[in-house]
């Protein structure tokens, strides 16, 4: 039994599927956390693993659970590493599960509007596929490009066309994944069920520690036939979200609508000079041109102020540029983005709460919000900050102390924690104001009920687990 | 040790809440389960139950739990005992858990368009209360009138909106629920949440079998601003079928969309002597406007002919009528509903291999059936049968023949085998089939850690946990 972990695996998966190599492993130490590149850049990065796995398939990521928890070595489920939140940090004793080389498309059905894939398949990719039979996922998070369609599952992603589509629950079809015990489980065959607890959302958001998520098919949307853009000025933030609730109270639902503050806006076109409201109509022709008319005279009879549609195609065309933290970082700037959601009467006070703490921080140099998915009890948050600190080793602290502004501000006015990034390391501690003790109590006995020896990607979730 | 689990509980909560008299534990014997009443007019009717308890609050269901826990006594959580497949059956040593007294609207928000109400709540009652504040709740399912908003929960309801409202998973809040073991959760205080798997989800559709919900928030809808009507006649069933399929995927979403079979479609109006699809159209007017037009014309491009729209405001005014068993029961007459949903390209074939094997049945009068729920993927279909037996004891093999007939076509066509109803006793030896022996494997365990004991409701869900 004196064989390493890395022995065992390649014992039993072959030399091919193991990685051991330093700079192999060292790419695999942690996913897009920012204070995980701070970190490296303080040099007090995370160390490797002890070694990097790549399944080809589902009976390899069985060998592989077997393998580990023979060995007692703790499980990190690697999908393309474009989480945020850290639920990718290696241990020199675990083993990364690199699902990326399991990126088939498993089918494409017309028909029925489905698409199968295993879970390491790259985002863009899959929508790329289904796009050639005029088809989408309807599925667009910042990180399409990056992410894969299990990791989607994983985090409980939303995408930027949430507000008609839903978020990635609204989305998936199936789901098949190895529970830690190496049992293969297959969820979801039909439209819908009434058979027991829908057993899906114990992997919606799982981060890796109730399972490995294999496969995933979506049920998917026909290319819409009408496409239209809306912008509006508002005066004030508040009078953006009044605007939104009425709107989808009455009934609309344009897949995108997007309300950035007055210092987002000046930075998304420098002709907004305030909030402004962002909305991409889409649906059949008929509906799209009812939908654009209503809204416009909505916006009127409310105040606010048409205008240039094409900052809304801007938008469209530039959306997912993701951030290189090095360039902040070598510069002593701290940042990141954190999203919350709340009821719409608690949503102004959130924003108007969090923006004025960040702001209040030393060497804040931006505390700033847009909203991106509405619905009709409330609306979501998505703040940004960016703090400039004398001495390199002072972002840590004021990292910390930004995301607590934000986690307080959201908490006071009873808002939920997090809206879509998932909970990984950052949110962990601030897992049972979410959920309360007994919230907290009931997942941990599920996570005890499925992994009882505690393998499957320790430390993220559950603080303590 | 020697008192009863009715004498402890009285101990506990005192007299008024505990009854034991003969003739009310009658009524608590079983659910609105067609064999369930087969068996009384048999003569071989379910026992009573060692008592019924009335909670008045979430502490009187903790100690009832409690006090049931320690003296090893079954609990079996009854709403308002409109299930259909067998949920509520009582046992001699069982304590029925009446939630019917804890029947209170705990408030209405009519901005974020929030209502709380106690479990027990009628929905009926609940749907006035919101209705009087120009909002709905939007579920309506024919039990609207005998069925608790907590029941809605526990057996994960449809309701008949549900094409653009979604079903009871989408009009959720949060759920409160009291745990086996005592704990009191309440789960979801935001418009979404990504904090770890969806916690509400292991009470959506738990029967009872994981804990005791004792109050439920929906997110509302204002009442609609317009309202239509369209009813049209096609040849074959799979003509309607195609029919609802290219509007669905095109992006309309009326809320109501069933179709008939030929043999239901001329009982609920004489005029329609093939399958007819009924459509109710609601929202902002221009979107109702939009959406006749185009389905109008999609209808007639695909061979449809318009019927006259009172069929449908017809339809909607006399929707809830839910049948008395004793009127069939007393003729020989075995009848019941079976609902099941499926991808598109199975459902025509389940459709018409259900159908001829029901009518395939010695003594078959009717086996027909409807759609009610339209999806992307998919749609569901609802079966009736009605069978006369020659003798009384007979009805019970042919019920089950009947049952496997719907079953087993729409397992073979790869369908799934439950789409609202639930599990209960009835459909309890085909959950296997519906998600397989991992997927089973898989609610055991959850079922064990949080009910170690077995004491919710056993003999539901899962036949032998």
């Amino acid at each position: 039994m004196s064989r390493s972990i890395a022995e065992r695996l390649t014992a039993v998966l072959g030399p091919e599927k193991v990685e051991t190599a330093e700079t192999a492993l060292h790419a695999y130490r942690h996913d897009y956390w920012v204070l995980s590149h701070l970190k490296d850049h303080l040099g007090q990065g995370a160390p490797n693993a002890a070694c990097v796995v790549r399944p080809t398939s589902v009976a390899d990521v069985q060998a592989s659970l077997k393998a580990a928890s023979e060995a007692g070595a703790p499980v990190i489920p690697f999908g393309l590493g474009s989480g945020v939140v850290g639920g990718v940090m290696a241990s020199p004793e675990a083993v990364i599960l690199d699902l990326g080389a399991m990126n088939a498309t498993r089918f494409i059905d017309e028909t029925n509007l489905l698409a199968g894939f295993d879970a390491g398949k790259r985002g863009s990719e899959a929508e790329a596929e289904v796009a050639a039979a005029g088809l989408t996922i309807g599925h667009w998070p910042q990180s399409v490009a990056i992410s894969s369609v299990g990791g989607w599952i994983a985090t409980r992603a939303s995408g930027q066309f949430s507000t008609l589509h839903g978020n990635i629950e609204d989305i998936v079809w199936s789901i098949e994944a190895v529970l830690p015990d190496g049992q293969l489980v297959t969820l979801g065959k039909a439209p819908r069920a009434s058979a027991g607890p829908d057993l899906r959302h114990l992997l919606l958001g799982s981060e890796g520690c109730l399972g490995v998520i294999t496969g995933v098919t979506f049920s998917l949307r026909r290319a819409p036939e009408a496409q239209a853009f809306s912008v509006f000025g508002a005066e004030t933030m508040d009078a953006g979200f009044g605007f939104q609730r009425e709107l989808i109270q009455a009934g609309w639902r344009p897949p995108v609508m997007r309300q950035y503050d007055a210092r987002e806006a000046a930075r998304l076109d420098v002709r907004l000079a305030a909030p402004a409201v962002l909305i991409i109509h889409e649906g059949p022709a008929g509906l799209v041109a009812a939908e654009t008319a209503a809204i416009s005279e909505l916006a009127a009879r409310r105040g606010l102020a048409p205008a240039p549609e094409d900052i809304a195609r801007h938008w469209l065309e530039h959306r997912n540029i993701v951030p290189n933290w090095s360039s902040f970082l070598e510069r002593n700037l701290i940042v990141d983005t954190v999203e919350i959601s709340a009821p719409w009467t608690a949503i102004g006070r959130i924003y108007a709460d969090a923006t004025a703490a960040l702001q209040a921080l030393p060497g804040c140099l931006n505390g700033s919000a847009h909203s991106s998915h509405a619905y009709r009890s409330g609306l979501n948050l998505y703040f940004s900050f960016a703090i400039r600190t004398e001495a390199p080793e002072a972002m840590e602290g004021a990292y910390f102390a930004a995301w607590r502004a934000i986690m307080e501000a959201t908490d006071a006015h009873g808002g939920g924690l997090s809206h879509h990034h998932g909970i990984g390391r950052v949110r962990a501690p601030w897992l049972e104001r979410e959920l309360g003790p007994a919230g907290v109590r009931l997942l941990r006995q599920v996570k005890q009920s499925l992994d009882p020896a505690g393998m499957m990607n320790p430390g993220v979730l559950i603080a303590d687990a």
